[in-house]
């Protein structure tokens, strides 16, 4: 290779521009396509993330109950359903919750010093980003460049009860409000935010269901900026009470965040005529969707795309390929979008392996194409102007069953798919 | 759709042969393609469970510390480095261990009894073998008709010491022994039982792994035949002592076998002329393999794939494509196979950002090709006996990364892939 010069700072959010001028279109479907570099070998390295929250140009958003904060001014000036913003705010604001600096000392420190009766609301350390002026510099074997950005979670609780309540009654006051999103499912907001959302939700989440340690059953603390929760040695309140336990030894899995693999297909039959389409019980009428499943240990996802198929619909699918995939952070999900061919010895639905299903049918292409035309919304909402009582509802864009439907709808199934 | 007769049971086995008949071949990597069908739908129907236990068609995997039981007489026949067999024993040779009928009475049954103190060696139901003759037939909504498999945990402790201990002095004298695989990893056997042995793996170990409620910090117990763990509301042995639980009240992923996604992905040159790869220090000279590292909560796979290979050596990847997946039971990730291409602006290697290589570097197509020919092997082994020192070395067919690597030098990028 010739020698060149050191690569351009990474800025992720150029990356999409570079991508679709020189290698064609990547489908990137909702929650994914984050502004934020994640840095997250700085982590651990608690001068930076100190230097990070107290930084001018850094971002707090604020999370009460999983509910993240809402420019609502914003919100309701955007006709269109994606289209609201998450409101961040300033050190300043959040000082009396999270402290003045809660990185001070290092992270050996702070396990040293654990105590299980110390309340401490969960932060989480998000990334920078590296496209604002005016960020953050911060010299490690590289210098990095950025706007900080935290997610911290101010719901009112144990010793910071009365700060939060005080916080967000001065949020209100300023207008704003916590999202207050149908089922708790965060989906009107715009993509970048989604996504910056999306990992505060998933790491804050991930912390609060695990406050105990499934090895050895004590209280755990989180570290690196949120991403690692360990199980310490000592703790200050019990002295003689922590037993030796496996996860202090070597790696262990159970310390990092969960994520799980979930399977979503679109089946086209042997014919490449009809697409495969079920739907749940408690579905509005009409309304149905691709199949999905989660993965299960020591299946490839091909395989997963097959056996979930057949439990659900009796349908046998041949040949999977994997379109894109989509992280799905209710609660942590990995989305594994494939599309499959049924084999022709395959195709009779049948519901009795696993009664999971209110309905399972095959619609012509012609059909599901109209219904993404005029069919389509979220969950709790009504379909577009355009729909008539009776015909075929599907999910929104932001889902990517609808991507899935979409891509089989325009040929993907008999075309080639160019690197 | 046309009216059709019911499909044929999946046997799933055959759908390897449907596959390549009819739509090409598909990618199957090492620890993939069960043999089994897995009828998780079945996992809570403990009269399903208990007839399958005591079939005569049964099987059982016994695993000593994870380590499966091998027939060393079939292995020291195959001169080849995968071709070792498991050993499986019947249900009289278990029968000490497990117990006459463990399912007896029910699921719901074994949850009111629970009792923290009493021992029950893990048991995992696999699925069934739809292709052996004088299975067991089993009506529930459907027929369903197969050889059952289970894995069964003999390690001699607790309560089933020294039964554990008598079935193993049993088998060693028949002249069986468990697998002495280096690093504990097997990777020896013929693909159908590496899969077999990757599903009882991955849950014996994550029953291990998981004694205790994350949520709660109390003792849990297995249900689903292996594939659930629940936090049970009563204690035989400590009447008054379960706090109340989050993960009693709807569903919680801390019931479910944890999975970690990982990617690992061969990253090309803008020019498609060389391949990126690694070492990490750990490795014997010369070894390099493709980048690799695990999936972060809410993001897609192709953005993990950018943030992986950017942390490791500083490489900006633009589009990337998955080309297959591998269950890897060590102890529970999915390995997601992508190929990427690097964008022109960001070939340098950079190693400063997280030093967890050795080495990364770009190597021409040619010397991969050559590699994979003379110098593939598992990472204990020698290279094969074409190879010179000095040369490249690359891990064995086994490997996705291999594969990868593979399908890269057979001109996956800039050619097209045909569904």
């Amino acid at each position: 290779m010739p020698e060149q010069p050191a690569n351009p700072t990474p800025a992720h959010n150029d990356l999409d521009s570079m991508l679709s001028r020189k290698f064609g279109k990547e489908v990137a479907n909702y929650f994914s396509g984050s502004p934020l570099n994640r840095v997250g070998f700085l982590r651990e390295d608690h001068k930076f993330l100190s230097q990070a929250l107290q930084h001018p140009s850094t971002s707090f958003l604020v999370c009460n109950e999983l509910q993240p904060l809402i420019d609502k001014a914003e919100k309701d000036k955007s006709p269109k359903k994606v289209g609201g913003h998450l409101k961040f705010i300033g050190f300043d604001d959040v000082k009396a919750v999270v402290g003045e600096d809660p990185y001070a000392g290092g992270e050996k420190t702070m396990v040293e010093q654990y105590d299980s009766r110390r309340y401490i609301p969960q932060m989480i350390f998000l990334g920078i980003d590296e496209k604002a002026k005016d960020g953050l510099e911060y010299q490690s074997k590289n210098l990095y460049k950025g706007a900080p950005y935290f997610a911290v979670d101010v719901t009112p609780k144990e010793g910071v009860k009365e700060a939060c309540e005080k916080l967000i009654k001065d949020l209100e006051g300023r207008g704003l409000a916590f999202s207050q999103a149908p089922g708790g499912r965060v989906m009107d907001i715009d993509a970048q935010h989604a996504a910056i959302y999306a990992e505060a939700r998933a790491l804050l989440d991930w912390n609060a269901r695990n406050p105990f340690c499934a090895a050895c059953g004590q209280p755990t603390m989180s570290v690196n900026g949120g991403f690692k929760r360990i199980c310490p040695p000592k703790d200050s309140s019990r002295p003689d009470d922590r037993p030796s336990c496996v996860t202090r030894k070597g790696i262990s899995n159970l310390c990092f965040p969960r994520t799980d693999p979930t399977v979503i297909m679109a089946v086209v039959n042997s014919a490449n005529t009809h697409l495969l389409l079920g739907r749940q019980r408690r579905w509005p009428p009409h309304w149905y969707s691709t199949l999905a499943g989660f993965a299960e240990p020591a299946e490839s996802i091909e395989e997963a795309v097959r056996r979930e198929v057949y439990e659900e619909s009796g349908i046998l699918v041949g040949r999977v390929v994997i379109h894109s995939t989509q992280p799905w952070p209710y609660p942590a999900n990995l989305m594994i979008g494939a599309i499959g061919q049924a084999i022709p010895e395959g195709e009779k639905v049948d519901l009795g392996n696993d009664p999971e299903l209110d309905d399972a049918k095959w619609v012509p292409f012609e059909e599901v194409r109209e219904s993404l035309r005029v069919g389509t919304s979220g969950l709790g909402e009504d379909a577009g102007p355009e729909y008539k009582e009776g015909g075929l509802r599907l999910p929104p864009s932001t889902a990517i069953a609808n991507q899935l439907m979409t891509a089989v709808c325009n040929g993907f199934v008999g075309g080639s798919a160019k690197m």
